[in-house]
């Protein structure tokens, strides 16, 4: 069965307190994004990558990829104004209706290759699979009045790679965009289709801030360590 | 107006995959526990400090305070089966009830003094403040049929310390035990009481993992470069 990803790496990076977009830094010498998209070839190098990047930062990608002889085999294509958008964009280059379609973030880059597998099994067999962490803090939610206790042993926090039939993840995409969408999931979940959830990995944390790519480096080095 | 912190540190380390309790471990060479006590202290070096710990791990703490020639003044009262009991246990040491009382995990060593203050503040203005972090990734809530998106906008990771005016977090603890109850606020709560909250700080990761020990030393080391 043919394999897609879908690498979105859409954001201009206003969070990280540096002019350069997140998914360029350098993480342990390497740029993030490229970090990204290795563990999806390690598990399958016949897996097709989607690279989907705003339009203003193709030629900075392309010159990176260069400079680091960066070469794994990958389509660009430009990202829209919004998640929904770019993701939406990726789409058009799947070609083959009956594969499966993975999502990840392409600031990501810590993803193991045994999620990577685990989700493609799981969506194969089920229609879809997300990773899922567990939640060891408490939680509040806000109410009109102004916030009360949320149950954490119900919530999961929702990491990427989310994977989908092709044909249910193209269907998805048909709809139009609302604000609640957050994710790849809710966009299928609103069509009516149940969402499968899989044991995520804690590594795999998703670079917002600097302070993230702190945590990241020490992660990676740890995980070499091991 | 009289300060008190009650530190926790009641959990018997189980999922630290280690024979040592987590807040014994050194992070960058000194006890977790320690690192936790000193902030408090360098917010208001007239603090009381109570720390609560398991009986068992009373001799070990006290002859690490020798090793390391920990001089920091605190009281040592023992812990009860549940987080529950060892707070409860905690606020008999509460003499003056016109006080204002922080609880704080005893896992939690990178707590801003700057967070203490604004906690404490608002505390005494509001009668009670929790510190709240924003939630960057999706999330979903189980359901009888599944799970559904949750809206992350809406929710907030609470972290430690939260404070409360005395009266109120004594009030609150003649309650019975309920099972749904995973910190003070909720103790608070559950008497009618509303919850206020502030904005938490990145740094003030609890440490329930050896993954969280490795992201601790990392921003410990990152913190004091910057």
């Amino acid at each position: 069965m043919t394999k897609y990803v879908i690498i979105v790496a859409g954001g201009a990076g206003k969070r990280m307190q540096s002019d350069l977009p997140k998914q360029f830094l350098l993480l342990n010498g390497i740029p993030v994004l490229m970090r990204t998209m290795v563990p999806f070839f390690n598990f399958d190098n016949q897996i097709q990558i989607i690279l989907v990047l705003p339009e203003e930062h193709m030629d900075y990608w392309k010159n990176l990829c260069v400079e680091f002889n960066f070469q794994l085999d990958h389509k660009i294509v430009a990202g829209g104004e919004t998640r929904f958008r770019s993701v939406k964009n990726g789409l058009t280059e799947i070609t083959d209706t009956g594969s499966l379609v993975a999502v990840h973030d392409g600031v990501r880059p810590l993803v193991s290759q045994s999620l990577i597998q685990t989700c493609f099994e799981t969506a194969e067999l089920m229609g879809n699979a997300v990773p899922a962490m567990e939640i060891s803090e408490s939680l509040r939610i806000l109410t009109p009045e102004g916030n009360q206790l949320l149950n954490r042993s119900e919530v999961k926090l929702i990491q990427t790679p989310q994977i989908f039939r092709a044909e249910q993840i193209l269907k998805a995409y048909r709809q139009d965009y609302k604000e609640t969408i957050t994710d790849d999931a809710s966009v299928v979940e609103n069509m009516g289709e149940k969402i499968h959830i899989v044991p995520g990995n804690r590594e795999n944390i998703k670079i917002t801030t600097l302070h993230d790519m702190v945590i990241a480096s020490a992660l990676l080095q740890n995980m070499r360590s091991v």
